[in-house]
């Protein structure tokens, strides 16, 4: 025993000597999950699984990087750099072991829209054509992706701050049907965002509430428009990827090998375009001249915060909910765990950290988290190897990729999408399951398709938060199962003794604003019921039990006890507390009226299991009858109570009556 | 038998012939309670003190108008129209008995807001002072009124769109709390707007965020232009108030009768203004000439409509949710019910047909119920006498109102608004009985003083939501007690036939997004914790029970089976559902994921008392082992079904044994 105890000192003492060292270490470790794993991390086995991953990674990086990157109406480049900066300081921040952050539809689709307001394409005109200093690139694509890189960066500081005030412990707001609804309908967006380049439209851009429809109008419109060399090159392109993919799919565990049809396809699709020259012969478009090397980090315009802070609430709320939807899936399938607040730290801190760098907003995507999946990865060691891949194209491949044409990058971006997309299978389930769900789903879709992911996201929480609060104000209160058996129990037990009615009640929800009304109106109606059922056993059986109870006194006739009216009759009940989990002062409130009702009945009430902060409210709130205990520990002490009671009443009958 | 099935026969019958007629004449009762109440109206008994009541009504109707019209920056005979046309609207269609319509503080307060930010007092000097045909009122000063109109006309028709999509159902949300700190802060607001008649001191309209504090900022800036006449008037006028007021309410048992002060107060402060012609000695601001009549009515303007929707939204939500809890106060001090749609649809009415005849935004007004509870009104016939008085001084004695100083009317206006300042008191309820309760009281006392009523009622109503929201995600969703209880019954049942553990839980929540998490760590926790309980006990009885289990296969030893694996120990769970009232999507995955990851631990589950949509969902959403039942009706089926099991079990072995 003294052993432990001076262990038990010791450990204080070092605690006391340094304390402010060990809080940090702690911390560090918390903060840095880099820390945990890096040091656990297993080269033999790990190694060559996470390196395949990584370069398969690569190939989805760098093809989503462009594609997002035009999505987000920047220069391709900087696509590539957002697949670079954000995959590495995910690394060292997440928990996710298979989040593969970098370019996402979602949020480049959101920032789009504050790019093409602040620097619409009219501007290109009216700016000197003199190319910065930056790569060789225009001012206006400089000011382009200053705007997405402002974007990213306040998203981040929101991302940062909701983490700072612990608001990643709310994300369970963001249920299944609303985060499903509304990636789907993102994926929709995205699609047909992709149209112009299936179809080889020139095109303006076209947003705001309803620009969905507008954008199939327009093309409707001008269907004569169509390049169909486009139209065919992305239809073979769609075909062979969905074949191949199918195929991988099926043969995965057969041959072990996958083929990595979209790195295929871009070489395959590059080189024929060059050797045909169709970009001058057919007018193709092509995604262009790609500058090689990274230039130097530079802060993001801050002049234009102020005009992209709806963006940007957009890109943190919906990268957020994306991105933490695959960490949990991850979690839940390699059985480990997520700290919702560290995931937001490190999504704010890759949107932080990468704006600096020239980069669009960045979130987990879901085609790539499958991939990573898939390919058998194990830890984030994967996605940083993907980056020296993503490095290498950067500084050394970058320029071959001129003559990728657009509408085969379009074709690997939807066909990408798949796994959004598929998630329309969730409105069966959700039918079968739960028609409310259903209705939310749906709903919360339309929202997204209509107006915006970040529109529909709010719509989706703040109809789900609705719904609840309209279900559990109706839900029953009360037990009355329990409340059956126990009124048996008791019946059976006191019969002999005394005739009085004790009813039990068990509240199983906690008492709130909410359910207040309907608990009263429960209650009110088990009481009423009860004696309405009670009444005519009463009345018959009341003189038999009047005899039987007053033969004792020598007293009252029975005719005379009879025609007293039935509300004298006196009955108690007992409030099981115990599910009352918490309540307010609505509650409390409710529960004195319920007493006083009661009291004007002449029912007496007793509460059992009550906790102390319930207690003291409810003698606080209500004048309650100071002569009568009221509380009791448990239902068995009120019992016994009422036992005692009656049998106290019994004696000073009969003492009143031998006196007279 | 036969008479009453005739009966019901003829009852069909004649609703077959006019069910129109009868659905129409419900409908009628139910939208027009004045039908309801009128044709039971007692003459002799109800008159007489309906009349008293209508006439001290008459007189704060007449002061509160003034004041209130002034409020509004408004011209004060506005307010007498607003004492009269929505108190007959509310009479026809309200069902709160004593609840006074009329010109309300709060409504006055943001409908200035609108009228001060549309029509600015420097476009007086702008528009030409030529006098309208109607009642020789300045054109601006009929803008004015037109603005104050509008805002009336929209915060009606928001309330009765309200009306029609139920929406009366959610006021729920507006809890006592909420309500209590809104109206104390626009009290305050109310208050700190009369400062400058109490001082005498011009003072330009400031309004805003913050705008509480610049009026006193102001104020004590130019603290040297004080009229001292005024701040004398005042102080006396206030003195008198609250004496007269604290006498008649100490001895208003004794006398039975009231001294109407407010009324002497007027009467002689407006006589001694006017004999020492105070107006041009001192320079003492008084109301003014309040033209006679009424004019004919006319459309407010409908081009600002869609500039005063904020404060249409401020007025429709403020003003509805301070009279209905008037209304639920009569209603629960006299005993009759009220229908949240019907207040709703009755002060939209209100709103609506008042604007037709100039008319400022209306609501219940606290001062003025409190005044025909205590002068003893029985019904809105009160309301309609007092009407007869408005109508008398506005066609007749409105013009003797030209010297009623305006630092007397404040006087009044604050004295009357006692009622809502005194809801300080709350804090210390609320202190005792929920200390959340009193964070959101306090917060939306600050939000409402920083900005507006509205915004701290949606602050407060929000906060309340949020906060239960993530109460609800926390509380515990098992009922632990009863499943101690059933364990104990159920093991020395089952002891002696078999040592099989079972454990019987009860679900006790509704299963929701918000608490599936926390039922899935709560039910792991019970699990885990039994098991490590158990464990000592196991592991020391199990040789035990084994040899007794055993002994009849003679079969393995007791050390063999004793160095088992725990973890192969057999044990069964029942889930008793009956508690839980509805589920979503959410909920019955987790529900899925328990039943997978007991199966893992090899831990049978069963469900009783499910309902029929829980089994279809559940049967939907996961891959059950189809080979064992899954669902029962009762707790003792589930139990009895184990039981077989067993038995069956324990035959197989020793047949197979017996093979052997």
């Amino acid at each position: 025993m003294t052993g432990t105890k001076r262990k038990k000192k010791n450990v204080l003492w070092s605690r006391m000597k340094n304390p402010h060292c060990e809080d940090l270490k702690q911390w560090g470790r918390r903060r840095l999950p880099v820390l945990e794993w890096a040091l656990h991390y297993n080269l033999k086995e790990d190694l060559p699984p996470d390196t395949v991953s990584g370069i398969m990674l690569a190939v989805q990086q760098v093809t989503q990087g462009l594609a997002f990157a035009i999505l987000s109406s920047v220069h391709p480049v900087f696509g590539l750099y957002g697949s670079l900066f954000p995959v590495i300081t995910y690394a060292i921040f997440g928990m996710g072991r298979h989040v593969a952050t970098g370019t996402f539809a979602l949020t480049s689709l959101i920032s789009a829209n504050a790019v093409e307001r602040l620097v619409p394409p009219s501007s290109q005109n009216q700016t000197a054509q003199s190319n910065t200093s930056v790569l060789g690139l225009s001012d206006f694509e400089m000011q382009r992706i200053g705007v997405a890189a402002a974007v990213s960066f306040l998203g981040g500081v929101i991302q940062v701050a909701m983490c700072v005030v612990q608001l990643g412990r709310a994300t369970f707001l963001l249920t299944e049907p609303v985060i499903s609804a509304m990636t789907t309908g993102a994926a929709t967006h995205v699609v047909t965002s992709q149209v112009k380049y299936f179809l080889g439209i020139k095109m303006p851009y076209i947003s705001g509430p309803l620009g969905f429809f507008y954008i199939y109008i327009y093309v409707f419109e001008n269907i004569q428009s169509v390049q169909l060399e486009a139209l065919l090159l992305s239809l073979v392109s769609i075909v062979v990827l969905v074949l191949v993919k199918e195929l991988n799919e099926r043969f995965k565990r057969k041959i072990k090998v996958i083929l990595p049809i979209d790195l295929v396809l871009i070489i395959a699709a590059s080189f024929a375009c060059y050797y045909t020259n169709m970009e001058n012969t057919y007018g193709l478009e092509v995604v262009g001249h790609i500058p090689k090397g990274i230039p130097s980090p530079q802060a993001p315009p801050m002049n234009v915060l102020s005009a992209v802070i709806t963006e940007a609430f957009g890109v943190a709320l919906v990268g957020y909910a994306a991105s933490l939807a695959l960490a949990q899936g991850s979690a839940k399938k390699f059985k480990y765990a997520v700290d919702d607040n560290q995931e937001l730290l490190a999504h704010g801190l890759s949107n932080v950290i990468s704006s600096f760098f020239f980069c669009i907003p960045s979130a987990a995507a879901m085609g790539r988290t499958a991939g990573l999946y898939s390919t058998g990865a194990k830890t984030q060691v994967a996605c940083l190897i993907s980056c020296i891949f993503v490095l290498i194209v950067i500084y050394a491949l970058g320029p071959l990729l001129y003559w990728l044409p657009m509408c085969v990058l379009a074709s690997i971006i939807v066909v990408g999408l798949k796994g959004m997309l598929i998630q329309f299978r969730d409105l069966k389930k959700y039918w079968n399951v739960d028609k409310i769900d259903w209705g939310i789903w749906v709903s919360t879709y339309i929202f997204t398709i209509c107006f915006a992911a970040n529109v529909g996201l709010l719509f989706g929480v703040v109809c789900t938060v609705a719904i609840v609060i309209g279900r559990l104000s109706r839900a029953k209160t009360l037990s009355i199962k329990n409340m059956k058996e126990m009124e048996f129990k008791v019946k059976t037990e006191m019969d002999g003794e005394t005739l009085q009615q004790v009813k039990i009640i068990s509240i199983n929800q906690p008492l709130v604003f909410l359910n207040a009304k309907k608990f009263h109106t429960d209650l009110m109606n088990i009481l009423q019921k009860e004696n309405a059922s009670n009444q005519q056993l009463d009345d018959t059986s009341k003189c038999e039990r009047n005899t039987l109870l007053i033969s004792l006194s020598n007293g009252s006739s029975c005719n005379e006890e009879a025609s007293q009216p039935h509300s004298n009759e006196e009955c108690s009940l007992i409030l099981d507390c115990s599910g009352l989990t918490f309540f307010d002062s609505s509650g409390v409130s409710m529960l004195v009226e319920v007493y006083m009702d009661c009291k004007s009945k002449n029912v007496d009430v007793f509460l059992a299991h009550c906790t102390a902060s319930l207690v003291k409210a409810m003698k606080y709130c209500g004048n309650l009858d100071s002569e009568k205990p009221f509380f009791f520990k448990s239902v068995p002490a009120a019992l016994s109570n009422i036992h005692s009671n009656k049998v106290r009443q019994n004696l000073s009958k009969l003492s009143d009556q031998s006196e007279v």
